[in-house]
């Protein structure tokens, strides 16, 4: 009879070993893969730099790009190699009353930008529809664990051969790979790089501030 | 010697059996958010209406409207309450060109579309800075367990207030609260809603095709 059961406790024991096993092994998996997520860098800083600009032609859509940058967790925005007092304008005033610092710079040759840009440590993600697919590959994960500061580029026109070279781009990511929008690549790249938390960050200095409704409209503001 | 042997494998089997138990209902936990997260319906059908078209000043940001509601996996879009055949004609462009069915219409009253699209059990999402925002509230889990049809209005200029009452929109959603564009709302919006599965999509019929890549561009002609 002993001898019975202790067979029979011996099979239990090793069936139950075999099995926490397993267990263990996904339970492990699982709270890594956690903590990896965990550990990504929410809020590297980030400038949009706005290639191809052309003042008449593409105010609306260069101003979409600014305030998309503003607003999804950008610090700043670059519209090099040319000089649109409008958007500085329209962009400046947008900051002064809805809060948060944002720079604006215009002008600058965008070769000059890269350059001080990767001297000083950062690496530069330009957004292509020919690039590697966001959803499909590795990239921005690539791109989370470097943990450096981040200078994206939008082009407005077509652009030209050298920004997909190792010279200038780090990464050629592509918000899936169909013609779109700049506006809308952006938009996705910001907010799956700060995994959503912009949108609902606090903007200090506000004069005027949306308090969200489920109907209607309302604004607080600070006179 | 035997009892002892017992006792030891008694008390190996009892410890063993409570971690064992721990680690199911770990497992079983996880597998039951697994599956919550996978039952969600990820491709409900989404027409996307845009309302405030300016045929002039508009042109180029409702083109960029109508393509990202189809790259971003809407199933059509509606130019409501106006026509403008530069708009049909390069949208039906990029469908022949890029592939997979885009259906486009204009010229109807948006109340029209609203009406029939909920006669038929739809719902309507209006996205507006003033609403709910999709990060800080449940709103997007709500859309998505309505697991009804979904028509998205994005305005251009200031919209009528009635967009706002429950006889016509459903939801009122904000991508954040503050100001910025249509498009990338739109992009956001469609990204969350389909959890990025959008993008890898393959689009069927499709004469041309972009081959992702690290560096420089690949395009792939059906002619």
């Amino acid at each position: 009879m002993r001898t019975i059961l202790l067979t029979w406790f011996s099979r239990q024991f090793l069936g139950l070993q075999r099995k926490l096993e397993v267990a263990w092994k996904n339970t492990m998996e699982n709270s890594r893969k956690y903590s990896k997520k965990r550990s990504a860098p929410k809020t590297p800083r980030v400038i949009v730099l706005r290639w191809g600009h052309r003042p008449y032609r593409d105010a609306r859509l260069t101003t979409h790009v600014a305030l998309i940058a503003r607003a999804l967790g950008a610090s700043g925005l670059i519209l090099s190699d040319i000089e649109d007092e409008n958007i500085k304008t329209t962009v400046e005033k947008v900051t002064r009353n809805w809060g948060n610092d944002f720079s604006f710079e215009m002008g600058t040759p965008w070769k000059k930008v890269v350059k001080n840009w990767k001297a000083k440590g950062g690496i530069v993600v330009h957004l292509t529809a020919y690039g590697e697919n966001i959803q499909a590959s590795k990239v921005l994960r690539l791109i989370k664990e470097s943990r450096k500061e981040i200078l994206v580029i939008v082009g407005s026109q077509k652009v030209p051969r050298e920004f997909f070279l190792e010279d200038f781009s780090d990464f050629n990511v592509a918000i899936g790979n169909q013609p779109h929008s700049e506006c809308a690549s952006l938009a996705v790249f910001l907010d799956r790089l700060f995994e959503g938390e912009e949108l609902k960050k606090n903007f200090e200095h506000a004069r005027m501030r949306i308090i969200p409704q489920k109907r209607g409209k309302k604004i607080v503001q600070h006179l």
